[in-house]
């Protein structure tokens, strides 16, 4: 499924708050008239928008798909689209059957920002250094823990339970020209906010405050002190889902 | 200049509602200390986007033009960028002065709609003839009087007090892939809702409920009560001014 998340107050369902995943179950629950949980490949925060998302819940066995995703599309509204819906596996579950994600973020980098795209791209007045950028994504690859990368989950009460071991497969940047630069990462999974707190560290790189060879030493220090400051979330795209 | 339309209400200067004109004009005389009347190239309709627009007027003598342009951005907010700010030969009128305007319309012809494209292409459902549509194109071609295909006027009390003649000087639909497909209009000047109406008619061609050859009938007809139902405004966007 594609979705615009600059209307929505993300992805996750909360009670009361209009967010991608609350609006697609409400609809799942009236169109194939079942108590569908959802399980979805990436929970994207507020204002990040899916290009390819990927969600999986029971339904009924006599369930006309091509019913239930025209219907879904007509209760979600436009800034959601239901692309497919299809049969899957007993075990297959959209979330833990995923083998990567596959995000990009969007720069703009520009004297002056372009009102058609304000929604979708960073705009970033300053120059970048396209190499420096490129150079700092070396440091990130293979499997390390991403502590100083991540935002400390909601769920966790001082201590870390869990693991913070990523394994990011491609980082690049590149310039698809007129100011405009992308960066692909690919992982196996993301902490919260860890896309963000990249491209973030990155584009200081970009503006030399920082030293490319800085990010390896940011990473293994693994300290969330050292968080830089997260780009907004309105440049991120949940790209495409392995699995 | 570069705005989108989504949120004002068209161009002209309007008291009491905000205009892409009547921000821009407030903004011009806080920042350059002067009473500018604003000379407009296309006057785009509630909606409508424009990526290249000119406007033209007088400015103090001593005015700093770089200080001008990053002040009216800052007053102006992220939906209008002023590119440049240029002084040009007295007799220099944006209306005026234009020899040609181009104009282009996107629609997104798929089964389902792209939510990060509903605001800015139309989507249309039913598959489309492109081929159709392009030989549709041939019937508005040359100098022609546009009446059967332009709202009444405002201003226009009855009669028609002024010539609906226009020159079309390009004219053609073209396929940039994943169901988008584009409309290049050039003339010398349009008259109002003149590309829309065009649009709405050549997706009717499209759907194969009327024929390539009576977009020419229609045009001969020179008969307002054939106005075709418009396409929304969305999909326009000013491309280009020529002077």
């Amino acid at each position: 499924m594609t979705y615009n998340g600059a209307t929505f107050h993300g992805f996750a369902v909360n009670d009361g708050i209009e967010t991608v995943g609350g609006l697609l179950q409400d609809a799942i629950v009236t169109v194939a008239r079942c108590n569908a949980t959802l399980s979805v490949a990436g929970r994207t925060d507020r204002g990040v928008h899916a290009r390819a998302q990927v969600v999986s819940c029971d339904l009924p066995e006599d369930a006309d798909l091509d019913r239930v995703r025209i219907g879904v599309n007509a209760l979600c509204g436009p800034h959601i689209s239901v692309r497919e819906v299809v049969w899957v596996a007993d075990d297959f579950d959209a979330r833990y059957s995923a083998k990567w994600r596959h995000y990009k973020y969007f720069v703009l980098n520009t004297p002056t920002p372009d009102p058609m795209l304000i929604d979708r791209m960073w705009h970033v007045r300053e120059p970048l250094s396209l190499p420096m950028m490129q150079l700092a994504c070396d440091g990130i690859m293979g499997s390390n823990d991403f502590t100083s990368f991540c935002k400390k989950p909601a769920d966790m009460s001082g201590t870390l339970t869990y693991s913070m071991i990523r394994n990011v497969m491609k980082a690049d940047w590149h310039d698809t020209g007129d100011g405009q630069l992308v960066f692909d990462i690919r992982a196996n999974a993301f902490c919260h906010q860890m896309v963000r707190a990249i491209v973030g560290f990155m584009i200081e790189v970009g503006t030399h405050r920082r030293k490319p060879a800085e990010t390896r030493e940011v990473l293994l220090a693994k300290d969330r002190t050292l968080l830089p400051k997260l780009a907004p979330p309105h440049g991120l795209f949940l790209w495409e889902v392995g699995y």
